[in-house]
This record gives structure tokens, C-alpha cells and sequence, in this order.
């Protein structure tokens, strides 16, 4: 109820205490099933774990409350589990979690659910870079103010705005991309040294390791990872980078959601019982209160690297629940995004309308540029400065202050066309060509 | 399933959706009734308000879901309530959440949230602190190795210890119960100028807020404080504080509890299936990991502060999450905190015998003293490291050696009782007489 | 270079290296006028020690150097006040830093200094509160529109924001003023037992204990606080929460100074060389980004609070620069808020223009409040939001169209002031009360 | 002198204002060389600008105090360069910074100072690769207790221990490097489109970044990153990342180097002057504080992704010290790992002798794997519980106990070779073999 931002999102079911109840019996399962390919246990064995490890035989809170007692739910879940296989035949009971250690099981989980997440939130980027992509190529030369500090500096376009959140969005997707694909699979039994699974008879634990990660669709570890924790790492530089890019984009459109800007506005506004004229930006606030959360979180995970001992007491713990926190606030505000930028009004009308509240003042740069060569550098900031305090001061537009300066109807300077010169939509720069080139990325 | 140290705690209950619901609804039924107290809305209406604000006839995942339109769970509620209300009678739908925003009610319901989680937080430190009284007692004089830098340093006891770890539960015990105390009802309408209820007709919004905090058992804020963050903030300090608090004598039994150690244990470890002679430090360990996520939530609520305007678009959104994380953490930790010092064994013997591990070296200091003003420190420390290398080297104890030392032989020296100065156990400097006056505190 | 927000402050000075070096070498000296005050040592010595302990003896960068051996930099320091004493009269060498651990001196030494920073940051704060009651109390009735989720809501005054910005400035006064007061002297020897000065025949460690933290004008702690670090977790909340209060203010300046909101302007914005209309809201900008990094600065002292043992390994030493930085963030940004708001300029004629830019929307609340009774909330609603979807569309104030609706010519409404009742001006609830009552808190 | 971790490190250096300053010298004389190769100034002017650029001649100090007026050092910064070539010759002046804002020298200068600073790092980790590759070549068979949550679980061995080390620092080294090359020059003129250069007469801006990339040896970036914040994110992941993968190995080194531990110490303790026995593990002590400190600053960075219109107010400028903070401290503590680890020293008689601590139960799983066959779960387990625990109360091997057992005479059993089984030195399991695949990459 205080989630609003991951409420209903599919990366929410996909990080739940039910969704972590399957992905354990999946790693289970699949360590049975691994076991039995490599001739370790019967295939009977197999059909009996497989059987059993049906998620919706399990009480989750149950689990949940005898996982005090370890300190993981996964002693209270093998006890389970091996009397729902000893209730149909007790002849395969042995081979339920048979050489694991819980932390096999707990992290092999944690990654599946992390793999399934970040399926969805994959997707949901490729939402986002698409309607950005689309708002760049239509805006391409809608001009607007570029904000420095909070003020205006000089003309820029809404293209090269969208192409850059755009590009934000696609430098998370590859990051993401890339830590899902090495997601790994977790088996090192008691210690890391797979001695149990040695002392069961296997003759090649790297080949056991490789066939429980191929049963899992993740990625065979060179050593088991108990304390060599770079996959959690991973998915917090990963997420929390996401969060940002989500981030940064959903700032811009606060600001400019602004009552005194509305140059942007959210396609579907939260509304306001008491005062029907408001619509609030609410994916935007959403998105940015995740952006505010996630570094806090990852924090916390790169803090668990420093895991003493094979498994620590506390590190490894204090993984758990910041990892699932920044899944779903990230699979939550990929939602969001994907809906805000789908959604985007973009009011052309009232970039433009900006461009004059500074009179013109706006491309003093591009005038500086243009005068000083003739009248110095010194000569040309002076003249320009004084114009513009009386622009402020007298409410007039800089092109009509200028062609009343002496200095601009000399010789020199009286064929420029300071029209033009002083046109913000004519002062854009590189803006169209860069927005192009950052287009051609996919 | 992922959070073993609060599992089942009361701190869990009274920090879940179901409880932040009531919490919600306490808020709404005691604003109607703060009106009715000031004759701003007919008794009735606070009748039957109070009816309808009742949470078992609600749906909390719906409400959630329904949340994400308005970016807070407070619209539907409100929408629910009042079709509750009309459903009996029309007449007394307006005077539901008559004059507040949906903030006024969020941040009262978390305050009502928190009150009701410090309250239980408040008796765990109260048992942790007996306890350790208890311990401090019984151990005033109980030798120990005093460790600094992962070395053996110089005796200490281990009564002292549990003081030092009393004096920091009673630290987090003032903060957090001046924290309680001080925890505000929020009132403030639209913009926190309560104009609303103004408008309703209340003469006198002073009186109003009174009347509701009064209601609520919370305090009377000076003003709105939708943007002055200060009981967040506040809320933030104590409970990262009590976090840490605990964290640290968590640290020292994982410390004490190694295996090559064994000076303290838990009373009831953690079993492991496969090895029967293993028993986990398991309320340490989630008290540890406690201890690491705590600062991180903390960060998150004091970045909230700087929140802009009369309410912020992301910032105060990612405070809900938090909180509640916090408290519950907290909560979590204090309960096992209880019973692990309730259940604590020492192991005074092992205390002792680590006494000599350093052949006597561990009361070098003291020899120091002792040696320096006759000898010199140069010469002093020159003997000294030259009788502990040979301890260390030979084997053998630090007080055969200096008895063979020619120097320590005459006639300034001769009567010297090495065998006491070389005595870990009268080597314990104020530990006694500092135990004493830190459980003069009360 | 890196820090514009600090440079050139009153805070960097007190907490530089140099600031450091006499903070340790005033913990030296005050140790042995302890000593010597209970007739522990002669006053010889004292005199001896208090005149090496000069610093501008010392080579800060020699001795930083040096520090890496035993990793802090007392360590060398007292090798050099000791030679410093010896070169002298090598008689009152032995009194140098006797009896003590490094730690003692370290921990003092940051205590003095964060003592003299809180002394700096104190009296900024005193501006500040002075300055924002000056502005509250011009401005208690300078009307301008609330904002929530960056929308206009309903009006306020810039009198009320500025007591708010007040209210937490003295929240933080007080919180910085009671954590200043209890900042402990520290003294423990080696492991925290006071035995080495028992062994140099203190009789009475208590009354060492007072006398040096007197000497230092610093508290005398109960028990060494060496792995009891409520004095630093105290610092990091105190120092969080001032840097998240004045980062309240300054987010607020910077929405405010948008180039399109322009209802408040710096007193001495920063120029651009480029662009000779920008002035920048740089003071803002330095706060908002102190407030961006203190909550991360305290979590990590908050974190070093579970320190292992009598003296831990990385969680001490961790505490250091944080604590330092924490300290420097805020003594800058309290001095950059108190030339921002003693500088501040508020265009109350922009903030009364603002608020018609809704046509009148912003007193919708009021309207409902007026027309629910007689019409039923439904026809209210819905014919509030039909007039607010013409003023929008036909760009025509809200009264206007609202004389045209037929059903507020019928009897019971057509003597409604629709004028007055559209008057933004006239809808500030308890704004001037509520900054009256702010304002008493001193 | 707060820092021993980066004292007198190369990374120090690096990252000091005088390596600063020069790097943005740098960049300054690099814009003005590259807009000369594209013709677009004279040779004369690369040449007084380059000369001009002599980080010698500036004062750091007193740009750090002019950078207080605008918020940063370049302005002050190209006001004493300009002046310095004006002084030569007048002529060349306007070629200075000709077309860029200061973000533009700042965040250049920001990834050389990181460029220069991450090839120190790179080197220190290779160091320690390699002498982490020879522990574990050296003690690949060398047996040790595998400790989980405190307690011994199964054997390991050193060897494996320090692979996994390694491939920590393997990983570490692969995102430090993959950052470092990726590393791009900034330049985007006011608001990111480059504008000034086109009013200069550049008819290329994408030629103009390339060449002033290359100049610097940089990556040209594909769109100007002002608020595109990828790279200070990327940096922030990788070294919050190594200074977490160099915190493992720290954290596990101050463990076993305990005074009842003692299978570790490092080569060269830190001494105490009271306490001739202490050996202090400063160099992991140092590595230890550095990792509890990187993950918090990495979020204050990564939480400035977040960054609002063309140029933020605040999440910029909290990017600056926190980055460098990050490289001193990464820095530092690859050279202390690289010490630590070059010097360890191992020892192994220790680590055997602990194996019999726990009187064999080091093996009890090994048991249940070899018993459970025949006697069933259930009976196994009893067995061995039940001998466990007359092994720790009894104070007897675990073999001697088990020779007693009646069940283990019957025939299916009586041919156990129990003291191979009960042999914690035969019970590595693939310890061998997954050092040596570890080891396999490079």
C-alpha cells in the first residue's frame, strides 16, 4: 500500500515471496534433475522432486516464520519438501537437496528471480527508448530553452532532450542486458569445495555444476560464489544506474510539468478531488522518488562484497531484501517510464513562447561571438551587457536595443542582420545533427 | 520469506499493510470527530464515520493497486469511505475528510504507525538492557582478553564489556523514546495553510489541530510540516542509532562465538542439517545484517529534507517505503536482541585461558610502567621486546624469562613480584569500579 | 578546488590538517595538566610539554607520511612531541602522552574540533533564523501559490514559507546545540580500562578522567567510548539533519529563481562570462548539493557504530575523513545560507501575477467548499470542473465564467461575492496566524 | 593526516588540486590544439595557449576562492589564462576557452585526473593478481577449516581461498579497465549543442570533439553528457566494486590473523609502543575502512544521475569530491592490497591444527554421506548427533567415538576406514580443482 510505484507491475509478482517460493523449488528441482542426468540419481528420483516441488503445496508464511530459526527459509523448505517426496515413495527422499548447502538454493533463487525481472524490465526499456526515439525524430527542431542552474543559457531543441534521456535509456539496457546474461547458478555445498556432492559419488563436479545451471537457463560459475559476490554487485551498479537514467528523464519532466512552464505534461494526470484543475505528473513523481531509493540500496549490496569467512554472518543476510527492494523499484519505475513517455504531451507552443522571456538575451552568446572580432572582446561584452540590463529594465526586445547602439551602425557591423542573429530558433547549434546521430544507435 | 529477523515479530505486524490501513483510518475517524469536538460537524457524523473507518471492511490490495492513479493509497480510501458512509446514510458523507489532504492523512497514519512500532521497540530495549544489567553484574570481574585491531591489547572484563553495550541500548532507548514523545499529528490542508477548514467554517484551525492530535495521541505540530521533515528526519537518527546500537554487541558475540574462540554462545543457535556439530550465532547474524542496512534507509529519509515547495513530486514518496523498512528492521533487531542477551552464555573459562595465549605478553604494559622509571624507556622497551620475542619464539611464559634477565636481577629491581605484575587477571586497571558506575544508570 | 561550497570558510580552517594537528597536540598537553593537576606529575612537566606542543613545530605532511606505519598519525606525533620534550630537559619526556592509547588522542582531538566547527556553524545558523524572521514577518502577508507536486494547489505566503524554512533552521540550532554541549573528552588507555594509569598510580581514574576533559572544556564521558560511539553517530544526525534543513531552503530558491517563476532572485547571483543575462543562483546551488551528500557521509558513521571488539579494525578508521567532510559540508553551507537568505530578494509582484496564471483554478477548493453545501458535492464538482476546463480552454478567468452558470443565479447562491470568492488573495487560511505563532519560537 | 589509507600513494597525487589544475590545463590547451587542426585558429595561438598553460605559474589556492563567485574553478581559472597569454600577446587572447562552457573543462578534466588515476589502480591490481596467483599455486593443497556464520563447516583450503581473492580482483580489474576505456572528453558549449563553435565558424563540431578527444587521449563521446551522466556512474560502480572485492580479501585476513586465530599475519604489523607484542594488520585494517566507506560515496553519485535540464543546480557539484574521494580511496587501497597480499604470510601449521578443533566433526557431513546409505536418515543422523556431542563433552576424537558404535560393527559397515573418513585433510572435495581453473584465467 505504500508501493504505488511497483502496485500491480509484473516485476512485482515476479519479485514476491511467492515468486522467491518457486525459483527455490526450481533450484531444487533442477539440482535433482542435474544429478539424475549425469547418472547420480534415479530418474524416478527426478519425477518425485519435480512432483513435489509444486509451489502451490508450500505455505509461505509458514516458511517464513520458521525461517528464524536457521536464519534462511530454506532449512524449513528442504524439510518440506523431502516429506512431501517421503509422503508418495521415501525411497527418493535422499536425493532432495542432496549434497546442497542452503545458501545453493537461496542464491541460485535469487538470481532466477532476478533473471525473470529483468526480462520484464528489459522490455519496458525497449518500451521507453521507442516512444523516445519518436519523440526525438518529431521534435527534431522544436526549439526550446536549454536551463543551466536553473536559468536559461541558450537555445536547444526538445529532440536533443528526448535523444538524450533516450540514450540514458539505452546505456542502462545494455548494462542490464549484460548482467542478465551472466546470471549465475549457485553450487558449492557446505563450504564451496562441493566436497558432499564428491563424497555422493560425483566424478566431475564442474560437469554437475554446468548441468544444474543448463536445468536453470544461468550461468555456470568458474567457483562458487558463497563470498565472491559479483553477481549481487553487478545487479546493484546495473539497477542502480537504471533507476537514475529512469531518473534523470522523469526530472526534466517535473520541471518542465511546471504550472509556470507546462511545456511538457503527462498524457494521463493524477487528479485532485478538492481541486479539479490539477494534474499532478504522477509517473514522473514515482519515477523520481524511485531515482531517490535505489543508490541508498545498491550501497548496501556493494557494502556485502566485504563478506568474511565462506559465508558470512550478516553480509550475506543483509543482501536479501535491498536486492528484491531495488528489482522492484526498478521494474516499477521501468513501467512508469515506458508509460510516461508513451504518454509525453510536448506543448511546442510554449517552448517557443519561452525563447522571448529573456528578450532576446538568450543568444547573447552567438552576438558575443559575432562581435567581438570586430570591437574586442571587452568592447563587445560591454555593449552587450549594458543592452541587456536595459532589455530586463525596460521590457524591450534585445534586437531593438541593438540597432539603436552607434557602435552597430558603423561600417563594419551595420550589415549584419541582427533579425536573424537574434533569432533563439536559429540558434540551435549542433542540435538537429546530434539528435540524428544519437538516433542511429539501436 | 526473506526477512528472518522480523518474521513474526510484533514490530512486523504493527508495521504491515493491515495496520498502516488502521492507521489511515484512525486518522480519518479522529478528524471527524476533532470536528464534531468543536461543533463543526454533527456528533453523528462522528458516529458514523467511526463505523465506517473500520479496517476489516476494506480491501488493502485494492486500495494499492487503485493507489498508482494518484501516486497515494489515500484518494481510494477516501472514495471507499465515503461510499461507506453514504451507503448508511448520505447526510454524513461531507464530513469525511472534511478539509484535509490525502498528505495531512499518510503522514498521521505514519506517525500513528510509528508511535505503536517504538512503543514495542521501547520493551525490547527494556528487556536487552536488564539483561545486560544482569550480565555486567555477574561478570564485573570476569577476565578477558581486551582486543584491539583483531590483537590481543590488554585485560578487560567482561563485565565492563556488557556495560559498554548497556550504555549504548540505553543511548538508543532516550533517543528513541524522545523521538516517541515528540512525534506530530499532520494537519494542513492543501498548502499547509489549513484555508479548508477555514473555509468550512472552523474559527479557530489552532484548536482544530489540537483537538485531532489530542484524538490521536500524538503531538500538536507548531505548523504543517507537509515539507519541514524534521519527525522523519528525527525518526531516521533513532532508529539507524538503535540499529547500530544493537549491531555492535551482535558483533562482539560473532566475534566471541568463532569457533577458536568460544568465549561466548548463543543460547539456542541455529542447527545445520548436514553438520550436527554446528550451532549458528543466528539472532547475531540478523542483528548484524540489521546493522548494515539500517544507515543506508537513513540516508534515503534525511535526503527526503530538502523536499521542495508545499509538497514535493518524488521526495516525499521516498520516504513511505523507508520508514517502514526501518522500523521494522529495528523492531526486528530489538527482538532478537532480547533474546540473545537473555539466552547469552559466557564462557568464563575460555575468557581465562585466553589470558596466556600471548605467554604473558598482554600485560607488557604494565611492565612498562613498572620497568621504565627505573630503567629507562629505551632500556625498558629493549628488554621487554626482547623477552617477548623469545616467549613468542621459545614458547614459553613471559614472567621465566624476565626472571632470567640479569637487569631485573638488581638491586633497584630485585623485589619486583613478577609473577603479580605478570598477572593478567590484576591487570584490569578501572574495569571494576567503570562497570560499577555505568549501571549506576538507570 | 573541488569545493567552492567550503572554500575560504570559517569551517575549513577549524577542520584542515593544521586544525587537526593542534586539536591532538591540545589533547597531549591537556593530558599531562591533568596528570599534574591531581599530582600525577610535575608542573615541570607540564610547562614542558604544553610549550613542545606548539604547532608550528610540527610537519603535518611528515607526519600524515608517517602515519601509514601504524595506521593513525599519533602514533609519530608523540615520537616527535616526546624528542621535542627530551631536547629540552630529557627528564619530562615520560609524562608525553602517558598512560594513553592513540585512540584517546584521536578521538579528542576530533571531538575539539568538531566542537570549534559547531561553535562556527551555530552562529550561521543564528543569521540565517534571523534573517528568515526578518523576510517572515515583510512577507507574512506577500501572497504566492502553493505548489504540490509541482502544481499550483491553492494560495499561501511567502511570509509562511519563510517561517517554515525558520522552523527547521531552529530544529537543526537545537539539534546541533545539544550534541555540541555532551561532545566528550576520551580517555580509556589501551583497551578502555584506565590500567595503565592505574599502573602509573592514579588512585582515582574518575577524577582524571574530569580533569582532562575540564582542561579541554569538553564533557567527561562515564565509561571510554572507544567502541561506544554515540558521540559520532550524534555528530553524523545532528550534522544530516542541519545539511537536509538548509537544503530545504535552497531547493526551494532554486525553483523559485526559474527563469519563468522569478519570484525570488539571489542577492549576488554568479555570472557567466558567455552569457551576460545568466545570474545564477549559486549559493542555492552549493547548499542543494551539501544536501545531496550528507545523508551518504552519515550512514557511513552511522555504520561504524557496530565496531567489533575494544577497538575495531576499518570501522574507526572509517570514521575519519567522513566525520571531517560531514563537518566541513555543513559549516560551508550554513555560511552560503546565510548570505543567501540575508541576501535574498523576493519579487512579491511575480508571486501575485502567478497566481491568476490558473484563472482563478487555485481557489477551486474554496468554491467546492461554497457550492457543496447547497448544490450536493456531485453537481459542485462537476460544475467546477466543467467552468475550470473553459477557463483553461478559453483562456478566460474562472468569475466569468461562473456568472454565466444558471445554477448559481438561482436563489440560494446569486448573492455569492463571486468576486471576493475568487480572489486568491483572500484565501490564505491560518497562513498569517500560523507565521505569527512560528515567529515566538526563539 | 586523516588518510593513512592514500598517504604518499601515487593515486594522492593524481587526484590532488595540483593534478587538477593541471588536467584542466590540459583540456583547456587541448581545445585550443584541436580547433587549430581543423584551421579553425592560427598555430601562433596553440602555441601561446599551450605555453600559458603551465600549471606552475597559477595559484591553487586562490582559484579555489574565486570559484566560490560562479560555483566553480574554470571561471576564475580562463580569466588567469587568458590573462597570461594576453600578456605575451594580445592577439591570441580570444582563442582561449573559445566556445566552451566550464562544464565542458571540468568533467574533461574530471576523466583525465580518473584516466590517470585508474592506470595506477590497474597496476596495483595486477600486483596483487599475481601474488595472490602464487598463494594459491603455493597452498593449493594446504588444508583449512571453512568457517560459515562464524563457525567451522568443512575443510577448505588456503589455496582456494586465495583464488577466489583473485578472481574478486580479476573482476574488479575487468570493469576498472572496460570504465577506463571508455573514458570520454566533454564538450558541448553552453547547453550541450555545441552552438558557440558553429557562431566561431566550426563547420564540423563532430570533427572538432574528435580531435579534442584525441588530443587527450579520451573517448569522443556521441552526445555532449552535461546531464547524460554514464561516465561518473560507470566510475562509481567500478570502484565501489574493487574497493568491496579488495574489502573480501582485507575482511578475511583481519579474521585469521586474530590472536587465537593466527593462521594469517601480515608481513609487516604496525607495531604499538605500549605493546611489544602487537602486530597490528594495519594494511588490511586500512583496506578494510576504505571498502565500509566507497558504496555510500558511489551512491551520492550515482544518485546525481538524476540530474535536472541542461546543467543541474546541485547534483554536478556534488560529483566533484565525492569522485575523487572514491579514486584517492580505491587508490589507496589497491596499493595496500598489493602490500598486504605480496606479504603475507601464511600459516599453515595453524590452519592444520585447527582442523582438529571441533575434535572431527569438521566431517560429520562427509559421515552422514557415507552412513545415511546404509543406515537410513534418520539413524545416521542420530548416530552422529549423538556422537558429536560426546566428542565436545567427552573431549574425545570423533573417530575414537564412532569405533565404539555397535552399528558401525555390523557387517555393511564394518569395513569403513574411519580414520580416512573422519581425516579432514582427505575431505576438500574439488578444492584441487577448482584452484586450478581459477587460476587458468588471466
Amino acid at each position: 500500500m505504500l508501493a504505488p510505484g511497483r502496485a500491480g507491475s509484473p516485476a512485482e509478482s515476479a519479485t514476491g515471496d511467492r515468486a522467491f517460493l518457486r525459483a527455490l523449488l526450481d533450484a531444487e528441482a533442477a539440482l535433482t534433475r542435474a544429478q539424475a542426468s549425469l547418472g547420480l540419481a534415479p530418474t524416478e528420483a527426478t519425477d518425485a522432486v519435480t512432483a513435489a516441488a509444486d509451489a502451490a503445496r508450500f505455505d509461505v508464511r509458514d516458511l517464513a516464520l520458521r525461517a528464524r530459526g536457521g536464519g534462511n527459509p530454506v532449512i524449513p523448505l528442504v524439510a518440506d519438501l523431502t516429506a512431501a517426496v517421503e509422503a508418495v515413495d521415501t525411497t527418493y527422499a535422499p536425493y532432495v537437496h542432496r549434497g546442497a548447502t542452503s545458501q545453493d538454493v537461496m542464491d541460485t533463487a535469487a538470481m532466477l528471480v532476478a533473471a525473470r525481472t529483468l526480462d520484464l524490465v528489459l522490455a519496458d526499456l525497449t518500451r521507453t527508448e521507442r516512444a523516445l526515439a519518436r519523440l526525438a525524430r518529431e521534435h527534431r527542431d522544436t526549439v526550446m530553452p536549454g536551463r543551466t542552474l536553473t536559468q536559461h543559457a541558450v537555445p536547444t531543441t526538445f529532440g536533443l532532450k528526448a535523444a538524450g534521456w533516450r540514450s540514458l535509456v539505452l546505456d542502462a539496457r545494455d548494462r542490464v542486458q549484460a548482467v542478465r546474461e551472466r546470471l549465475p547458478a549457485q553450487l558449492g555445498g557446505a563450504a564451496g569445495t562441493l566436497a558432499a556432492f564428491t563424497a555422493y559419488g560425483t566424478p566431475d563436479t564442474g560437469a554437475l555444476v554446468e548441468a544444474y545451471a543448463g536445468e536453470l537457463g544461468l550461468a555456470a560459475p568458474v567457483l562458487p560464489w558463497h563470498t565472491l559476490r559479483t553477481p549481487v554487485a553487478d545487479l546493484a551498479g546495473a539497477l542502480a544506474f537504471t533507476a537514475g537514467a529512469l531518473g534523470k528523464a522523469a526530472t526534466d519532466v517535473l520541471t518542465l510539468a511546471r504550472t509556470e512552464i507546462h511545456e511538457l505534461s503527462e498524457g494521463t494526470g493524477g487528479g485532485s478531488s478538492a481541486m479539479p484543475h490539477k494534474a499532478n505528473p504522477v509517473r514522473s513523481t514515482l519515477v523520481a522518488a524511485a531515482a531517490r531509493r535505489a543508490p541508498q540500496l545498491a550501497a548496501t549490496l556493494y557494502g556485502s562484497l566485504a563478506a568474511e569467512d565462506e559465508r558470512p554472518a550478516g553480509a550475506w543476510h543483509a543482501e536479501w531484501e535491498p536486492l528484491r527492494d531495488l528489482l522492484r523499484l526498478v521494474g516499477g519505475a521501468a513501467r512508469d517510464t515506458a508509460e510516461l513517455t508513451e504518454g509525453l504531451r510536448v506543448h511546442a507552443d510554449a517552448m517557443r513562447a519561452h525563447l522571448d522571456l529573456t528578450h532576446g538575451l538568450i543568444v547573447s552568446e552567438r552576438l558575443s561571438a559575432e562581435l567581438a572580432p570586430v570591437l574586442g572582446r571587452a568592447r563587445a561584452k560591454e555593449l552587450l551587457t549594458r543592452a541587456a540590463r536595459r532589455a530586463t529594465a525596460e521590457n524591450r526586445p534585445l534586437v531593438e536595443l541593438l540597432t539603436e547602439e552607434p557602435e552597430l551602425k558603423d561600417s563594419a557591423l551595420k550589415d549584419l542582420d541582427l533579425v536573424a542573429l537574434t533569432d533563439p530558433t536559429r540558434y540551435t547549434g549542433s542540435a538537429g545533427a546530434l539528435t540524428d546521430r544519437a538516433l542511429e544507435r539501436s
